[in-house]
């Protein structure tokens, strides 16, 4: 039986192994490295210390980091887990099993999607999840912003910083954001915003060029745009692990100071929790991923 | 007016600046960059994506990554902060006035010091207030711990996973930590306990070999050490700033899940907070950074 099982392998599952051995914890991480959200963006700029860096060679480091230290890290996927025996136990996609006394569950969120066509084969062509991560890449361009809430109304306001125009395209009567948000964006002579709308295609060559919407705007069903942020959300990664009966918010996870859940000896941390104040960033996850083992290493002796 | 001061250039400040950058918050950053805990640290060994980095060169890496985004950093002292005028007022060492909308203040702890001979001689030389840096450096040493509170028993208990004997030096009858912690200290073969006891003096060659104290142990008043973790406790920098009323515990600044003080318009992120379940490293430092800098752009946006 292992100490601990760090299940997922981004920011914050890595950084939590380069923690665990420091504190020589006898643990092992599960999940495959280029799974995560962090792998999969264009260009990570706001990484302390590394101006621009590809998502898939920052995981890289930290994986290195790891190794370096002795991590066992285990290229499978969950299939469950659950308490066993004074433990937990994890089973994976090979029908092998773990087992630990404390579990560590960075699994990470996916943005939900449009699921419109076009979508998938232009993503990191101008297909984006993240206006904090991309919207510099669109300086003096045309985006459309895809979502109404309080986090879409953002995104749109981060935009106008960098690009000419932005179009926020959503489909209800009315925004979900706060009322002043709302004010602000009305006021913003770069925004527009298209409502009772659903883009229903994203088109062009090698890169974005146009969306199309379902309902007639200035007499057109399509939108010349550069640019997509798809702003409606995040899907955190939690149905395999939902019958440890963990408590959650929105399906991410609920952790308190120690990054601890309801159920002791399981602690969360990265993006599927509900922790840093709802930032969901490189830096935040690795912080999380360091509070939870440290909180795990006094569990472990009693502390 | 600025729409931000950032008061502090160590991780937290500079990953505040990074992100303030990215949000075109226009602000300036107050405070020399070689002053914080972390250029002192010898190597850093924790930070994700690098094996082992000095803390000069870790800081340098931020330094840089902030000015490339256009960060003004000011390298002034503080000599103090005032609610001014709708906004604060900064007023450093060279009498010059700056004013802004928000505060972040992020001027980290320094630690506390045994204040004996030889201390500040052999910083980096055997002489370390972080086991949690530093404890891989002493693999099959001798070393003691000053210090009797729960985070030097911690402390203590990790070092012997690299150390083969470590002697906890205490000046009280019974040690300030949790008693399931002195119990699992009383167990560990490798930990002397030495009750009673202060450290007078440090002494050596180059490096660190043994400690002077104030009552004999074994027949001695001194015990050979290849290194002495100090471990009784940190001093938050607040002095300067305690006339803007922030509340503080144990004189570090209370901070909410947003990193906003009681105070409106005032943040604080890093060391010098309560923040992060108390644990302090450049890890949780950036996260409190960045979170910070989200909240106050959602204030000065009015969001």
């Amino acid at each position: 039986m292992h100490e601990l099982i760090i299940i997922g392998a981004g920011p914050a599952g890595l950084a939590a192994s380069i923690y665990a051995s420091r504190y020589k914890i006898g643990h092992i991480v599960i999940g495959n490295m280029f799974n995560g959200s962090l792998p999969k963006a264009h260009l990570i700029e706001n990484w302390p210390g590394e101006k621009s860096i590809k998502g898939s060679d920052l995981v890289a480091k930290f994986f290195e980091h790891a190794k370096s230290l002795g991590a066992e890290v285990i290229q499978e996927e969950i299939a469950g887990v659950k308490k066993e025996g004074g433990g937990f136990s994890v089973r994976t996609n090979v029908n092998k099993v773990y087992q630990a006394k404390t579990v560590l569950i960075t699994v990470g969120t996916s943005h939900r999607k449009l699921n419109i066509p076009g979508e998938e084969e232009f993503l990191g062509k101008g297909v984006s999840y993240c206006a904090v991560c991309d919207a510099p890449f669109f300086k003096n361009k045309t985006v459309a912003v895809a979502g109404g809430s309080s986090s879409a109304a953002m995104s749109a306001t981060m935009l106008t910083e960098h690009a000419a125009k932005v179009y926020v395209i959503y489909r209800g009567e009315c925004l979900r954001c706060e009322p002043i948000m709302l004010e602000r964006m009305q006021k913003n002579p770069k925004i527009e915003i298209v409502y009772n709308t659903n883009i229903t295609k994203v088109t062009g060559q090698r890169k974005v060029e146009s969306i199309e919407i379902d309902k007639e705007y200035n007499g057109q069903k399509s939108i010349k745009v550069d640019g997509l942020f798809i702003e409606i959300g995040s899907v955190p990664s939690i149905s395999l692990i939902k019958e440890l009966g963990v408590n959650t918010e929105h399906d991410f996870i609920v952790i308190d100071q120690s990054c601890a859940t309801n159920i002791k000896g399981v602690f969360a941390a990265g993006d599927v929790t509900t922790g840093s104040n709802g930032l969901r960033q490189v830096v935040t996850a690795v912080s999380e991923g360091a509070i939870a083992v440290t909180s795990i290493y006094k569990l472990l002796k009693g502390g």
